[in-house]
């Protein structure tokens, strides 16, 4: 088993036991048996549904290699899969995107119908402040995290990624938009998981600016691949069907550079991400094999 | 002028130059011309959308009257109307009380759309966090002051009353079903205004527990009042049209205590909730006005 195989599977074990037992003790305390069951449940099942806790793995292990106590970076990580959970709860429903599957299982609206599925994002997304803020850990670190946090998955953030997402659908977005897109729409989520780790681990300044531009190629790289997937990918591993973009209309990296040209442009983003970790020497290692594992998934 | 009338008139002024100037710094940061005033828009349209500031001025006073410095409050009220604001649009979303108009102007939907409503909600949510953990104040209290905010909005708050709300439609509540959902619903951010006063301030157990009581009794209070004019009440001072409860067959207090019943308990909630104030003497007149003005109030 490598070590990031290992590494890796504690690291989700640890999220999805923290989760759990956060839903559980944060959610509905002491109301379970009114009838709001339903809530529980729809945030659960969203939360639970394995994604690839992309991440929050990545808040534990850059706690880690910036010095930190990673037990200490649980609540942090926790609180960005919360997040990222509940956008993808709002952008599934069908004001949004309409899609009716997500990771190979409906919807949440599909199952809980919308009113639920509407309050299970916001739940999640107050919860996530909650987590974070009732963590066990100095007070000054916690408010930079959290007003962080609430940037990223703003209107200056993930929000304006998303506002931006439906302002290209149904016509031609060049390449520069795209790219704008992506940085705010699933860029700052994946940044800000990497920051919050360097703050609970109080790391320097060269550190974070590492982590940042680490984060940035991984994440635009991550895009990338997601189009090709969605053009040569097999639907039984995706979980989800192929073609939705071309279907859709929308410009992809794909349709923009070609499928060549993108891979080769997804593993140049690659490799330049995993030279910015050069300064943590052979720590490094997981990372730069998460680097390799995202830019040639499969699903 | 009555004290009321004053002070009320300068802490609004302030919420509302607050709500503006935040609005212009945290959102969007240097991408105004890049298309996505449209959020900018509707998050200013129903933030401004001048409701009464119930919420923000009770942050104010109680910040006040145990001893703080009102300007330090500012963010945390502003944090309170912000989440409120967020409620009201996803509240009036077509999945959910599908009402199309608001404070006597077309709802945010009606106006930019599901999902453009859908994005505003969210981004006021996570700009309340942004807004309150970005105060220049204390850590520890900024932490507190967020955990308690995240709570009251959330499943074990707010939304757990939005549950509840959804779940008594279209059956026959009971007046305790109905006293709890508003309980969350509607009592929990008036309740939590006035905590983050109190938290600003460095308040005593004792006055937290007054500015508790006092808010559960004003809170119960408002929504009696509230159910009481939508049978009673003249549509153009409300700016919405009554009957609605009628129509939509809920239980409300009026249908299941009467009219003359029901502005009794209101009454009565009002002058309990007073009483609590007397350990703050004569700095208390405002909070008691404010009680009296929200029971006797046209709309």
């Amino acid at each position: 088993m490598s070590i990031f195989d290992e590494r890796g599977g504690e690291y989700i074990k640890k999220i999805n036991d923290a989760a759990k037992s956060y839903l559980e003790k944060s959610a509905f305390c002491g109301r379970e048996s009114s009838g709001l069951e339903v809530m529980l449940e729809a945030m659960r099942y969203s939360l639970e549904n394995g994604g690839k806790r992309i991440r929050p793995v990545l808040t534990l292990e850059f706690c880690r290699i910036c010095g930190g106590d990673v037990e200490k970076a649980i609540p942090y990580a926790l609180a960005v899969e919360m997040i990222h959970t509940y956008s993808l709860i709002h952008d599934d429903l069908p004001c949004m995107d309409n899609d009716d599957m997500r990771r190979g299982k409906p919807s949440s609206h599909k199952v809980f119908g919308e009113a639920n599925a509407l309050l299970a994002g916001d739940g999640l997304l107050s919860l996530a402040f909650e987590v974070l803020l009732s963590a066990d850990d100095e007070p000054a670190k916690l408010v930079r995290a959290g007003a962080e946090l609430a940037k990223a998955a703003g209107c200056s953030g993930m929000i304006a990624g998303q506002v931006m997402d439906l302002k290209n659908e149904g016509r031609k977005a060049t390449l520069d938009e795209i790219k704008a897109t992506d940085k705010c729409k699933t860029g700052e989520l994946i940044r800000i998981a990497a920051l919050l780790g360097c703050i609970c681990a109080g790391a320097t300044q060269n550190q974070i600016e590492a982590a940042e531009k680490y984060c940035a190629g991984i994440g635009l790289a991550f895009q990338i691949v997601d189009d090709i997937l969605d053009v040569t990918g097999d639907e039984a591993v995706l979980g989800k069907p192929i073609g939705s973009d071309g279907e859709k209309g929308k410009s992809t990296y794909v349709s923009l550079l070609g499928l060549e040209k993108s891979s080769e442009y997804a593993l140049e983003l690659t490799e330049n991400a995993k030279r910015n970790l050069d300064i943590f020497g052979d720590e490094a290692e997981f990372l730069k094999e998460l680097a390799d594992k995202l830019s040639t998934r499969r699903n």
